[in-house]
């Protein structure tokens, strides 16, 4: 069975090399090798079997969830693993856990807000996992609005220590991960309260449980929040509440890098820029944009393999029917969000870079280019993710109806996803961020000061304004020059029309308020923008291997027109281009899907998933979709018995009109 | 406790009267009294609690579905309920059962395609539920091409019997639900074969299992095909696998109405026009989109109750933080919804008027009308079922973080829902339907053959491929003429253009394929036309109560200009409407919002669902969102031990260095 290959003809039609465009997603061989290796790492041990984990009650999930990331230490350990690739290793785990809150979140934070012996004291012992850790923001009535939050840490100069309370329901800390049933300590947002003057929220070391019995210290109330979407998905991580009784802890608790409280319940702020902050800002974003490629390119693969397999219709003198992956209308749903997949890897790629760029700039205290950084990347964080969630979905109605089988990977791929929208800054309102980052810009345009980074375009101004789109045939949208001008133009003139609107407000705050729906638009249309020019950079690089440049540029077409088309209305109305060439770039779409369809398999096999990861029946490799299909049904725990637990009691009495009798 | 009502003060906002607003949802006084008698009687009863569903396992969840089955089915007899009554008692019960495809499948499959003596001899012990039925049609291999299924049904004329027969894999018997563990009987759908000939695809009675002692009988290898979607959901649902290993039934256990096959093993068509079946699907469509409207109405209540409860932002002086209903990106994504809940509802309301109608044609042998009958029904299951799966996810983002819990109610909904998009005919297959029926209407246009019904507007072609939209002022769009001929111009031109397009190939079918995605948009287009057209004529009918026209006005223009701004590119490309015109659209739709905004919590009072049947701690009548947040979350099985099982395995050795020291 070895041989076994349902996709080997698909293969076959490829017409580039594919170990070269593994290393492009990977971004670097180095990255590719490392991905691989931890990735058959987890595949191979059976602790980390998942195939199993929508079956299990929530008590056993969060056991198994328990098992595996002792297990992942235990590896991790063994092995010698660097921080890079025990990351991986822990992503390829794909279970969210209490992990993922320690490292992603509790050690960050009193990395980047505590001081050096506050660093000296708790840093070795989470490395160590000595303590578990978590991160307590949010409330069960705050969550974007952080500064709403109602926690107190009120200083007690006569015991040198901060009490920490919950004076009302809503302030009880409610979501956090790794909360609910496994750390030892959490760090706390808390407003500071010395004397009578609220200094607003800061972070607080807290211990939550005793290291000894791991029962709750006193005056402290903590639990999970019970069940979230899905089976399996989030159920395996214990989010979470929270409520403080007057809790004590030390003054040397709070993390004091930015601001302290002295000895004597003096506030005072450090020298530190508070701009530090938004760096570590633009490093968690942009770990999420690179995360969003990743699972669209999850949900594209298994959508795009269980497409060559599935046939409907279409049979011809008896012969097979049509794949599916032939009709127009599964390629016009299918290939723009592949498209979107690679066009995210790409600007997760120089975000990356960016943050880089930042990080050096912040540590010559060059903040200049801060605030256009941070409303890039929360932008691109609320567009990314959000199109992953509706492309996962997608992607489970293009399976039909076998999508809704949960061994078809897709939808505990959702419902693990779709929090992306709402953590780390809910998506809608970092769009708003973003606008008002737009319209500050456009106001600035006339005094000289140069709008930077990825809003320089809107330093052509003059030329934007009264640029026409030259495409006078379909293949004239193929050039990178042509569509990047027109997603420029749409962009800057979507963001004038606000500009202008919002003037004929007396009151501006009332004017970004009641004209809130268009800035979003104006915001989404900057972002498409950015994704575009950047997956452009992209291919000005030089970039080996047989057809594999080739490839990245019709998808890079595919992504651009595809907007275009979806947008169609921005485009137009703000005279970017006619609808008569609206008309050709959708021509030009559906010759670019043709020449996508041979190479489709491959390109979702360049993201080098094992069978495990994508824990898909539709999706798997070899394609024997079927077969596998019906060995799993046996599986579920309603086929232990042919006869099921309670058809004695309740469809017996019906068949037998017991039940109609007794009523007589 | 009793007075507490946090929407007390959104309630005295209302400016219209909604009692009679609820008959107005209802349909009428005597619906709405069915209805609300019903809900009641459900809500009160302990056996129908559903608030523990998404904690069970799916053995135990299984097991409660038969034990509310048997209950509903108790309960119906009884209080001798009708029919309806029964119907409704079910639907709120609102827990996928055996009992929704032997009522709504097997049941009607017998009635439609089966002889007078079939219907003696098996309704009415279906009836008294003495065997119990499902409709198996469905493969593994094969769902919207009915016309490709693979199991046979070979007559045998030495016994005078068929044997059913399972010859390949993908033959397997996939998705129908109740079969897997439940169903004694199934309607088989297999394709007929006399001698060496294929009839095609006909419809069989098969007993599946003994009525003794539940085994399924020789031959026959059936089962559960495992866990879908979501906890809880459709994982109450025995959705089942069944294969046939040359089963005998008699030949009178062919359905057959429309065709026959003697004692001799031949074939005979009736004089049963084959037509009715369409009749059938007409009905069965209808009743979706009148479902899809209480399932999108339900999303929009919890989702609006909440926005009124949540505050976020915009705290001054310290007093009380916004309502996020109050903020114009809320608005904007949130009354579009409610406004197509009531769109829906009256469009599904015209479809039981249609099937009546249609019924009546069919008995007087007018078939006229039955493809525009069955085109308009097919695009409008489609259409609305699409637009409602989105919604109810999109509900749940609109309720931020908490709205992943599943006690939000959401996450069951939305993956209790989205089966609808596939089932019934998939929703793409649908809309191609549409697509070509919109062809053939476009190609005999000049051929004298008027079209009727809901494509009587492309009557007038002349005048929809030359009128210009008179909207000068923002104002000018709230008149529904002016509405209207907007929809029904756009509809038209993008018919033509398609139909222009496809001219342009020398074989059509091939064209048909190339432009299918134009060929969905156009399609869309004319199901959004249906719907705004259809409910421009119910506000033309007399709507009695204070205000409640005026609100259903204002609605109204939300659906339609919601629908403009979304597909901008549509009306202008096709210069129906120009880009200054479809500012104005945007900037009267903004106004519509704050006229919406304070009737908006009685709008979804209106639809007269009970704490129980929403299922959803944010949707609670009350609004008593944290406190019931709070107490739920204690709920989980999580929360029965302080100490989680699986800590001192798993936990305690990482806190404790067991695992680090073991390497050493």
């Amino acid at each position: 069975m070895e041989a076994l290959d349902y996709h080997a003809e698909e293969r076959r039609k490829a017409e580039f090399d594919l170990e070269e465009m593994k290393i492009v997603w990977a971004g670097s061989r180095q990255n590719y090798e490392i991905s691989d290796r931890m990735a058959r790492l987890v595949a191979s041990d059976p602790v980390f079997r998942k195939d199993n984990r929508t079956m299990l009650s929530r008590k056993d999930l969060f056991k198994d969830t328990l098992r595996k990331a002792a297990h992942a230490w235990k590896r991790i350990i063994e092995l010698r693993l660097s921080e890079e690739e025990a990351h991986m290793l822990r992503s390829y785990v794909d279970q969210p856990a209490f992990t993922d809150l320690h490292w992603g979140m509790f050690i960050p934070a009193i990395k980047g807000q505590g001081t050096e012996e506050q660093h000296e004291k708790w840093l070795p012992m989470a490395y160590k996992m000595q303590i578990i850790g978590c991160y307590a923001q949010t409330e069960l009535g705050h969550g974007s609005n952080v500064q709403g939050l109602e926690t107190t840490a009120t200083f007690d100069p006569q015991t040198d220590e901060f009490v920490i309370h919950s004076p009302t329901l809503t302030s009880s800390k409610w979501w956090p991960g790794g909360l609910g049933k496994v750390s030892t300590h959490a760090v706390v947002y808390a407003r500071l309260i010395t004397g009578a003057q609220d200094h607003g929220v800061h972070g607080f070391i807290v211990q939550l449980r005793s290291l000894d019995d791991h029962s709750p210290l006193p005056g402290i109330t903590v639990g999970d929040i019970g069940m979230k979407f899905g089976s399996g998905a989030y159920n395996s991580m214990d989010n979470g509440l929270l409520r403080f009784d007057h809790v004590r802890i030390p003054r040397n608790q709070m993390l004091m890098r930015v601001s302290q409280v002295t000895r004597e319940g003096k506030f005072v702020q450090s020298d530190v820029p508070r701009q530090l902050v938004y760096g570590t800002m633009v490093y968690v974003r942009q770990t999420i944009v690179s995360d969003a490629s990743c699972a669209l390119a999850r949900a594209v693969c298994i959508a795009t393999r269980y497409s060559a397999v599935r046939r409907q219709f279409g049979s011809q003198n008896g012969g097979p029917e049509t794949q599916v992956i032939d009709y127009k209308t599964q390629q016009s749903r299918l290939f723009p969000l592949l498209a979107s997949a690679y066009a995210f890897r790409f600007v997760g790629e120089w975000l990356k870079w960016l943050y880089t760029d930042v990080t050096q700039r912040l540590q010559a205290n060059d903040f200049s280019t801060l605030p256009e950084a941070h409303a890039c990347t929360a932008g691109l964080k609320s567009m990314t993710t959000s199109v992953t969630a509706d492309a996962i979905e997608e992607c489970r109605k293009l399976c039909g109806g076998h999508g809704y089988l949960s061994n078809s990977g897709l939808p505990e791929l959702f419902a693990v996803y779709i929090p992306t929208c709402t953590y780390e800054g809910d998506n809608v309102v970092l769009l708003l961020q973003v606008a008002r980052f737009l319209m500050k810009t456009v106001s600035q345009l006339g005094s000289g000061k140069k709008p930077v980074g990825t809003t320089a375009y809107m330093g052509r101004a003059e030329h934007l304004m009264q640029c026409h789109c030259e495409v006078e045939r379909a293949e004239d949208w193929l050039k990178p020059s042509v569509i990047l001008e027109a997603f420029e133009a749409r962009a800057f003139r979507m963001s004038i029309a606000c500009a202008k609107n919002l003037s004929k407000f007396s009151n501006p705050e009332d004017g970004f308020s009641e004209l809130s729906p268009d800035l979003l638009e104006a915001a989404i249309a900057h972002c498409q923008l950015i994704v575009v020019s950047k997956y452009i950079e992209k291919l000005q690089q030089d970039i080996p291997g047989k057809g594999v440049k080739r490839q990245l540029e019709i998808l890079c077409n595919v992504y651009a027109l595809h907007l275009l088309h979806k947008h169609l209305g921005d485009f137009v109305t703000t005279s970017c281009i006619t609808p008569k060439q609206g008309a050709l770039a959708n021509e030009q779409l559906r010759l670019l899907y043709s020449q996508v369809r041979p190479n489709a398999i491959t390109l979702v096999d360049a993201f080098n998933y094992t069978d495990h990861y994508l824990g898909s029946v539709l999706g798997c490799y070899n394609g024997n979709v079927y077969q596998r299909l019906y060995e799993e049904a046996w599986k579920d725990p309603l086929n232990d018995t042919v006869v099921p637990d309670g058809y004695v009691e309740y469809v017996w009495p019906i068949l037998k009109q017991h039940i109609r009798t007794a009523r007589l």
